[in-house]
């Protein structure tokens, strides 16, 4: 099979045999990938990953020896794959388990390639309502759902979203179905009015300007991507307020733990989330993801799709096969 | 009266008019007060207080123009006094009040001098059982219990306390009245025998050690008073844990927020805590605080005091009117 391979900074071509599914794993045909931000970080040393990237996807099970019952289904996979054994993996699922691999980021071939083998277990069918370059979504999309799934929120929580990137704008479409006063604070009018078109409130400017329209918020979702976006984030939250952080930035960032104590602020990491609960959201057709979309480039043009997802300010990025 | 002042880095003495109830206000007259480490870093400089120091303390109300049915009882009082009108007063009280002041921190005068006066408000009274030298902890004890009120903690929780200095040792003396498993860690063998003596498991000893003995923890309360404090707990919490943050440093400290992402870990911050909680764990004897003082000197002796209480490793010091 054809497949892209990243090593040593570089993209390259690869053709290598079709992988047979191991015990209780299924091989998926790629029908669909899409390019993700944390891709592009590989490439440039993240994780020190060597191998075929790509973890957003949707293919069709074309072999299945242990569960027969797949076989011909359209599936999309989690990508934190745990060992299923340890402490974490039976109280708290896969995704923190200590000796995981990750789809197409460590230890594990991703979906950059004409067949991708994944366990049965991680494998969610896709709705047949939901087109393949929606489900591509899935995985983005459980991420962005994920501060409503760790944090209480009612309908009193203000929100605020910081960050019209791609992650942002799901995460503000995705609170929206929780919480009515959301605001998408960003810098591109474009990206805005993406989440303006399903009903979430926008606002483009400042930190001051924020603070002024809108006094400071009970919840901020910090999505920008900058390592300053934290210091931004606690100037516009409240005290006792939560700022749930989204961006992973290499350099250890210097953050006043002081203003954290004394004000009585919740910082909460957030990765990725629950694939289940996406599914669900694209199924009753509750998020668009469909403008979201960028481009969509053949795979065999994947260099010029890589290109294309690294311009600044690129939306999302498929790769059909 | 007499008290003391605290400007341009330096302690003084002055005698000043008893000052005189407010509209609302009771006058307290001194009995006992406690030097905190908070007093000695606002003679290093933090606030950029000037004026009369202390926040821990008891005595007697001798004045209560509006408030009768309180004269000559025995009290202590809360340190953040809010201006009870705002949003912040009505919904969540007076601690994070934008408009408030701190007793003998922020904006009113303490109680290291022979009266003090309070809004009624404010005033908790000690219970009859409660010896004026342990009601001087009921502001420190009640810092100490609010990682227990910020955090839902069951019998299943592991909890991991770092720093056996007072508030390190008073958190973990709090925390064993609602977890059964929680472990004291700290470098100083006659600090943790303090703990140990109340039926908390202590640790004497390096990180690695602590690992090695226990993993990681659901929870890490941070006490140790150091810069380094938060890395450290960070490499003690488990993925999805919470690490609850007690130190309040100056310098804004680099924190690794990659790690905190992608392992979802909660950082939250706690600064004071509830008095009514505090006066009850007093009154039915819960936690021991006695073996924590370390001396007690008369007023007229504040600069013997103070340096006692400065001395590395000291515990508290009491003043005595």
């Amino acid at each position: 099979m054809r497949a892209v391979i990243f090593a040593n900074g570089a993209v390259h071509w690869t053709t290598k045999p079709q992988p047979l599914p191991g015990p209780g794993e299924v091989s998926i045909q790629v029908r669909m990938a899409g390019i993700c931000n944390t891709d592009l970080e590989l490439l440039k040393g993240y994780m020190d990953f060597a191998g075929i990237p790509g973890h957003e996807f949707v293919g069709r099970v074309v072999a299945a020896p242990d569960h027969p019952e797949l076989l011909g289904k359209r599936v999309t996979a989690e990508i934190n794959l745990g060992c299923g054994r340890c402490r974490t993996c039976l109280t708290s699922g896969p995704r923190h388990c200590p000796h995981r691999t990750t789809l197409g980021i460590a230890g594990k071939d991703g979906a950059f390639a004409e067949y991708v083998t994944v366990p049965a277990s991680a494998v969610h069918m896709v709705p047949d309502g939901v087109s393949d370059r929606e489900a591509v979504f899935i995985e983005p999309l459980a991420a962005a759902l994920e501060p409503g799934q760790q944090l209480h929120l009612t309908a009193d929580t203000s929100v605020l979203v910081l960050g019209d990137g791609k992650l942002g704008i799901l995460a503000a479409c995705s609170l929206r179905l929780q919480v009515p006063d959301i605001v998408l604070a960003g810098r591109h009018p474009r990206k805005l009015a993406i989440a303006a078109a399903q009903g979430v409130a926008t606002r483009h400017g400042d930190i001051a300007g924020l603070r002024e329209a809108f006094g400071r918020f009970d919840v901020v979702v910090e999505a920008t991507g900058r390592p300053d976006g934290l210091a931004c984030a606690l100037d516009l939250v409240r005290p006792e307020g939560t700022v749930v952080l989204k961006t992973t930035t290499f350099a250890p960032t210097p953050v006043d733990m002081a203003r954290v104590v004394v004000d009585e602020i919740s910082l909460v990491g957030s990765r990725c989330g629950n694939f289940r609960l996406a599914t669900s959201v694209l199924g009753h057709r509750l998020v668009d993801v469909a403008p979201l979309i960028e481009a969509v480039h053949p795979f065999d043009a994947f260099p010029e799709a890589l290109a294309a997802a690294a311009r600044p300010g690129a939306m999302k990025v498929l790769v059909e096969f």
